[in-house]
């Protein structure tokens, strides 16, 4: 971890990568996806065999979910007081996911604007994108959050 | 659960909404936010109280996988092979889902085209608002998806 970072430390085109792999295996996969998206081809061999993907994938929102981790996980997330999603205006999942499949992603500073509301805070936008260990793009989103500014606007 | 759904059967303006309340309870948001959302205004008590929310707060992605849930008990998902996602345009939570809050969705029809390479399927768009029990929206998306047509394109 490094120092802590304001919204005065961003600029467009800053990559954050992840420093590890995320690994979602089948136990978890299942279990996710019993409690959350129980549909055969997530939850079932057979059903999942006779679906469009053909085997077992994770669901989706699993990728999403493991995506959050691995981007807590690196430096943008030095923010003083964290980040706070307000939107995502785009997120798509080229492929699925498959059980034992490393997850890293990079995420990638697009812009920033300060907040019309509050004059200590601004808005940052970035994408992130989530590769697979054979490097395919498993999800991409890109998302806005707040961030603390160090010098308040005037 | 009703009869088959196929790509003929959606208009827009339909709307599907779920037959029961979810509750992410403070043991299951703690757990999950642990696993992959690990910040302080989930996980910690003392550390969500300094937070901007000033208490526990269920995890954003949790809410939608909690949405997921809900949006497959829903007759939406009646369509014959399921749903397969493919993007979602827009997503937003307006404010945060707190331990023990009672969701509930509406999935509302927006509109739908033919796929252009798959002369079998078709592709519907639709809105998914997540309501607590204040009635209050806490998450709203717009996810295309593709579906089977019961009359594939000549």
């Amino acid at each position: 971890m490094g120092k802590e970072l304001y919204y005065e430390d961003f600029e467009a085109g800053q990559q954050f990568t992840s420093d590890r792999a995320y690994v979602i295996d089948r136990e978890s996969s299942i279990a996710f996806s019993k409690e959350y998206d129980p549909q055969a081809q997530h939850i079932d061999e057979a059903g999942a065999a006779e679906s469009a993907f053909g085997q077992l994938v994770v669901s989706g929102w699993q990728t999403a979910a493991a995506t959050m981790r691995l981007n807590t996980e690196t430096e943008l997330f030095n923010v003083k007081g964290g980040l706070i999603g307000i939107g995502i205006e785009s997120l798509q999942w080229p492929r699925p996911t498959l059980p034992g499949d490393q997850l890293r992603i990079v995420a990638t500073i697009l812009g920033k604007r300060p907040s019309n509301s509050r004059p200590d805070k601004g808005l940052i936008k970035y994408r992130v994108e989530t590769f697979n260990q054979r490097n395919e793009l498993a999800m991409s989103m890109v998302i806005t959050v707040i961030v603390p500014r160090r010098h308040p606007a005037q």
